[in-house]
């Protein structure tokens, strides 16, 4: 059985979310059920590049993430596209024997039975403003399906008010899953130079939304990868 | 009994550390045993500022923090100067029956009986760059002192070559402290603007260098407030 990725990168570090700063090797899986009006990972999404992707065996996918991490253990995140496609269950397992610890990333739409070999799931519900439509009976099925998972939390990405609206009834719904918020980055062309000012611009403008309603649950937080690499990919 | 209170202010988020991105009230005591050399609270630490500096009982203490965050229970970040040189354990009391949380971050050169009632202690020995030595037995006299706080981290600021190094020989001393790594701020002038690119040229250089030699314990942040807000004060 070989898996389709889109990259494998780093070390760097997670940019987002829970282990935001937690130096990572990123597994970009190939191949989305979702197509979001905002993507920033097109390359990993559009079937219209799936013969970039790779085509990898599990040992093949662990060997090149050992070969990055020169061997020495740590954070494996495996994002996507939706890496839910697809079953990561081998490469967990190889990963975990020799120490490395796996977080994945995903929409919730489509449930395995490996999120609950994982030390984080992040589940990702797609606001209004992505053109999605989420699923709940099939998120709840991620949520039990990451039942032995060691952290699971819910990360919601923000654009605009409606979003946060969203957000708000979402957090309603799921109030023991630990909430981080992200504003919205509508500037994807890596081939363009990111307005550095913008993007702090848009984290203040949510850090003040969340402050002026008194909503102390969730943590804002924004991309770092994109404040210090702008779009630029495989990092 | 007074606390010597250099600012009250927030709701806002907290910039640094293993709270980064969490709403927060911060409550900044004024005076500090330190000098560091870079000091980007001055105004909280250098004596000539003392009459600047209102004293406050607990009550008047929590009382503003209720007005700033509404009464809705939130995490609240005692810091300074050194907070450690003063007694907040009623103010601590008086918030935890309220439902509040509470963060404190010292040096770790004063050892406090409170420090086991907070909910997450940071402790942030100085590097070399900021002219201070650490005095390792205090240092383990706040670990002894915090023993039953619920979350105790480590963070250090890495100026240079030289306080990466000696933060590596740090983090081999205390192995079982979660460990964040954070670029230095030379640019403290609350009156000048920040050069934001620079800013995140810090952050990257401090990411190539844990990433290239293989250091994935320690998490690496930077100061978010910073990047937002330049260095204005009460943000």
């Amino acid at each position: 059985m070989t898996l389709r990725i889109a990259e494998i990168f780093g070390p760097t570090i997670q940019g987002e979310g829970a282990l935001i700063g937690e130096p990572t090797v990123f597994v970009r899986a190939g191949g989305c059920d979702y197509r979001c009006s905002w993507c920033d990972s097109l390359h990993a999404v559009d079937s219209a590049n799936r013969h970039d992707w790779a085509k990898m065996s599990a040992e093949e996918v662990f060997d090149q993430v050992c070969t990055l991490s020169g061997g020495k253990p740590l954070t494996v995140s495996i994002s996507g596209g939706n890496p839910a496609i697809q079953d990561f269950a081998p490469v967990i397992t190889l990963g975990q024997a020799a120490g490395y610890r796996f977080a994945c990333e995903t929409q919730g739409s489509i449930a395995k039975p490996w999120f609950g070999a994982l030390d984080t799931l992040v589940l990702s519900p797609k606001p209004p403003s992505s053109g999605e439509k989420v699923d709940w009976e099939a998120f709840d099925n991620c949520l039990i399906a990451a039942q032995s998972c060691e952290q699971v939390v819910m990360k919601i990405v923000i654009f605009d008010d409606i979003d946060y609206d969203w957000a708000k009834a979402t957090a309603a719904r799921y109030a023991d899953l630990p909430l981080y918020l992200q504003p919205g980055n509508a500037e994807v062309d890596p081939d363009l130079p990111l307005d550095l000012q913008a993007a702090t611009d848009r984290l203040l403008w949510l850090i003040e939304k969340v402050t002026a309603d008194q909503w102390y649950a969730p943590r804002v937080l924004p991309q770092l990868h994109v404040l210090v690499w702008g779009n630029k990919r495989g990092v």
